[in-house]
């Protein structure tokens, strides 16, 4: 359905509440926040499942959503939630309306509201939000901003299409802080962090002529830095900074001593197949594994499983 | 003039040339690229400056359009300048017309097309071509995409506006290219670059409870990396990263052992007074000035500095 049909739906109900997914994102806990205060302002009683995962960025905007203990809801709504994987398990067979853009929504819900099209979840919730009352808030435009600019990097990522940029240029026009929400998303992290980062970059490794690219983060460099784990945010990504580099590894040390193993390409290698060998999965630009090895001894199991795939 | 009148004013005149400022950076060089691409377009006889100063990733737009030796123009034009110090002195007092987007304009010019509420002169270009003819190719939607990204941090500066982020859309429709321009332009860098970030974030130092941020970068750094001046580009924006500072400080060492000093601050402190006591100057809340001791001295001689301005 599309957001009138959605808007019209939810209309018909009362007692909602909002689901974010596990490892929430930006997308998800903003935009669940606006609609919820979107929907409070159409004097319905409304609540965000209490999801404690949320760090405290994004608590700061639905922290004051969250539904108190013993809320039984009538209407059960999920936001940016692709599959019954992705949520507490109590809810699954239970979701009454999704509200999505994954294109790999396994449709476990009565009533969908999903465009795959879109960039966010956020830019199908605004359009929500205009359908359910016309009317956004300055600070529902402002966790919309939360939610599109975090689900493609800021306008960098490659996701990032006119129609993202026509909404960013809509929240704005609503009031919305994209210049303070950038440093806290984007700009600004911790000391603890930027120290880890030196680490990194100081020891990162080139294989392969700078093609392939290896990050390695030990308990040690944690330990040293401080650092929490919600400072640890996308720091697999930081390998991807490299250029030339076609195959960037991040290896990360369990507190057990194993290995977690995060790895990324570009369009001509298959990093699933990669953390396949290793009982892993993912896709084929973005995977990642388990290995039952020390970050050394992983790092030289993947170079090699690297060079055979490259055979 | 507005864009109209400014296009109507170029297809008067012929064997144009388009000057960019010192310090070339991607909103002066791509918006002339991409204004001399449809000048010629239009039948006319249009080259840029060519500007020894543009480095290899804006040569690649902007190369192609370099005057040879011996041309003389009827018509000079400059893109993205502000004063006449900013551009070779041959050109002083010669300047026909100025397609500028900076309200410190100094009206050097014939004639002016400026708009001062645009984040990038990029904006204005586009708005030029189309009143030029219309038409906007492929390569120029780059250009300019190019030149409004660059100007405003891929979208993460303050200074990104609804308009900006229209615009990025309409680029986006004619065809730019923003995934592969952010990875050359804001997501990758050489290894040099990322070996040298590792040990500025690794000795970066931090005072007075964080709210002073120093980086240090040496000759030595420099040599053991083997950066280039052009890997260079916006390294005295790193401080900024770090969550909580208040005044942020790059410590650059000259060849010649003296230190060349960047002063960035949020709005509670003065960097230009800061610099100024060393003989500098700038902006409010961002400021320069050279020190003739080595890092080390330099640093102590602005922690007093700073000091004493607090008090």
């Amino acid at each position: 359905m599309n957001a009138e049909q959605c808007a019209a739906l939810l209309r018909e109900h009362d007692r909602i509440l909002l689901v974010t997914h596990y490892n929430p994102d930006g997308d998800t806990v903003a935009s669940a926040s606006a609609l919820c205060s979107a929907l409070r302002r159409q004097g319905k009683t409304a609540y965000l499942y209490p999801n404690d995962q949320i760090g405290s960025r994004l608590r700061a905007y639905a922290g004051q959503f969250f539904a108190p203990e013993g809320f039984t809801p009538d209407y059960t709504v999920t936001v940016d939630v692709a599959t019954e994987k992705m949520f507490a398990r109590g809810f699954a067979g239970k979701v009454d309306l999704a509200i999505d853009h994954h294109p790999t929504n396994s449709h476990y819900a009565a009533a969908e509201c999903i465009d795959d099209k879109r960039a966010a979840c956020g830019e199908i919730v605004l359009k929500i939000i205009r359908a359910l009352g016309g009317f956004v808030t300055k600070e529902e435009a402002d966790m919309l901003y939360v939610a599109l600019s975090t689900d493609c990097g800021c306008f960098q990522y490659a996701n990032t299409d006119a129609h993202a940029f026509r909404t960013a240029a809509e929240l704005l026009e609503l009031g919305a802080d994209n210049a303070d929400i950038n440093q806290v998303f984007f700009r600004q992290v911790s000391p603890a962090r930027l120290k880890l980062e030196g680490m990194i970059y100081s020891a990162m490794r080139f294989y392969r002529e700078g093609r392939i690219a290896v990050n390695l983060i030990t308990q040690q460099m944690l330990r040293e830095t401080g650092v929490t784990e919600e400072e640890l945010d996308d720091i697999a990504g930081l390998v991807g900074r490299a250029r030339g580099h076609r195959v960037g590894i991040t290896i990360r040390e369990n507190p057990d001593g194993t290995s977690k193993i995060s790895a990324r390409c570009g369009p001509d290698f298959d990093v699933s197949a990669l953390c396949a060998r290793f009982g892993g999965g993912g896709h084929k630009m973005a995977a990642g594994c388990n290995i039952q090895a020390p970050p050394e001894q992983a790092c030289e199991l993947l170079l090699q499983a690297i060079e055979e795939l490259w055979a």
